[in-house]
């Protein structure tokens, strides 16, 4: 089965996306797979299997390697002696800006190239926390309570200490603190105000009981991976989150009762269906006093969450067997024709 | 003053598309102006002056025109001598899905293209007229009252007739019905789910008061158009609409209050900051005992609204001196430089 794993990005996440990509590259060894790497100036370069490691980004030695131009149908490589068409589903494995804030899919939709990942509009629904909290609720799934803030009204924060400060639009915990007294705040607010102009303060509930829980659509029928507890650290700090995104071995399944799992997975299903058709994503939830609560969605989730599968590159396989298709519209230029006429030309 | 007129798209305001381009083709007569046709594959042709009329497109006149691929900086224009670089501020008038629906913008905006129009998120949260209500009321804006329904679950209709239904994501009034009866109600609900999965249900009031507001911010200051009173029909069907993307002659103030004028100012001014920068756009607004209501927004409104603006030029003029420009993020590679000096490589 032939597959591009595309990565990289403009983002704040643009190294862990090398590394989420050579992870899923370890994992799908039975895939005939290429490799395309998105630069921070938005150029695609077609990356082969040996040059798949860290430094050879990091090096710049990508800029050597045959360049690609998105093209209606697929990635173009011209060459002295005509180009090269390479028509391939894709993995967008873009994390943070790019990948999951719907831009990368708006080109792929717009070129008619098929991938897997969340569309245009999935995207921007989970990208951005503050959207998140609004599709939840319209869709019945409880949220934390929350306030916004932007650099001009940054003094009127109500929720009570101790508090979490998130940068609206990122994730990987990049930019996000704990503040637990007035006189921490300043700075946090510096630290989340260097990444994004809109913040989210949410209550910082000490020792809540956190599940992750990932899963994807196959021909209308979800399928749901293990319910996973993740490490107990207040939270996973960037560098925590680098090393987390090159997660390989299978996690432990958390010990939970059949309630809880029915709970998540009905959540799940009502956020993923069927925004979220095309894309295996990761849901991340809270639960208090036996009531489930989203934290976030992960469109794209760190090493495509394959340590929660047991059978991940099964699971990639029937996502590229059931890929939505972009509904097509037909222009027949009915009303200039009959203006036409009318005029008599 | 160059521009490039961009139109078109695989839409079903296509037709209205083209009718908007020429129309403004004929208010900026004193900018060196180029034309940019995207056609129902998504393949941009270069159109001549001469050829910029409703025919040229219609009987596919355009297709013998110079092909433009969209690459980092602008359009490339391939010939057998090399190829040649169209690097323009665009105009973006494609109105409805690919212009509104934010595909336009986030390919103008990964390739580092300056447009005006609205941004990726400003495009999606103002397409879905669903997505338009959480926004305007988290912003402390009024709505009416509405349902969202879908195909499987369109029998649970708690509205009292008479109501409007309109499909959740189109413009131009297509596939929108007022029922009235129990009888009607099956046709309406054809004819809308037509053109979307989605559709918005919202109370029908009777010679509500109407009113239009465009305008656009330059310099952190807002121009507003004058106050127009639509003409009074209950609603513009498709072929009225047509016709209506094409006006171009100024139109007459509405007679209201200052008082009125104020408030329909203030909900523009809250809607538009700053999500809509870089755009010129239009709210519809209803009057009800004294309250606004914001009915939709138009982020490409028809021929722009240029029949709205005393100097339809200059604004086009201010707004291109104040385009927004997207932060750039450098990447260091500090991770993977610590990571591989540790590993002594």
């Amino acid at each position: 089965m032939k597959l591009a794993i595309l990565f990289g990005g403009a983002s704040y996440e643009h190294e862990i996306s090398i590394v989420s990509a050579i992870t899923v590259k370890g994992k799908l060894s039975n895939f005939d797979l290429s490799f395309i790497f998105c630069d921070q100036d938005h150029r695609f370069y077609l990356i082969d299997d040996a040059n798949m490691k860290a430094t050879t980004f990091s090096r710049a030695k990508h800029l050597k390697m045959p360049q690609l131009t998105l093209v209606k149908g697929g990635f173009e490589q011209r060459g002295l002696f005509g180009s090269k068409m390479h028509m391939l589903p894709i993995l967008n494995l873009i994390h943070g800006g790019d990948g999951e804030d719907g831009s990368i899919a708006a080109l792929f939709d717009f070129y008619g190239v098929s991938f897997i990942g969340p569309r245009k509009e999935a995207s921007m629904l989970s990208f951005d926390k503050h959207y998140t909290k609004w599709f939840a609720q319209s869709m019945g799934v409880q949220t934390l309570p929350y306030e916004v803030i932007t650099r001009n009204n940054s003094k009127t924060i109500a929720t009570p200490y101790p508090f979490i400060i998130k940068p609206s639009c990122l994730g990987s915990s990049i930019g996000v603190s704990i503040v637990r007294q007035e006189s921490e705040l300043a700075y946090a607010l510096d630290v989340a105000f260097e990444f994004d102009t809109t913040l989210l303060i949410e209550p910082f509930i000490s020792g809540v009981k956190e599940y992750n829980l990932a899963g994807y659509s196959s021909r209308g029928e979800i399928t749901y991976s293990i319910v996973e507890e993740p490490q107990k650290v207040e939270f996973l700090d960037f560098e925590k989150k680098y090393l987390d995104f090159s997660r390989s071995a299978k996690v432990t399944e958390a010990v939970v009762s059949d309630t809880l799992v029915s709970q998540l997975r009905d959540a799940f299903k009502i956020l993923y269906t069927p925004l979220f058709e095309g894309a295996l994503i990761r849901c991340d939830f809270f639960e208090i006093d036996g009531v489930v609560y989203l934290n976030e969605i992960n469109p794209i989730p760190g090493s495509m969450a394959n340590y929660l599968f047991e059978d991940f590159s099964g699971a990639i396989n029937a996502l590229l067997g059931s890929l939505p298709i972009k509904k097509e519209i037909r222009i027949q230029y009915d009303y200039i024709h009959s203006i036409s006429q009318a005029k008599g030309k």
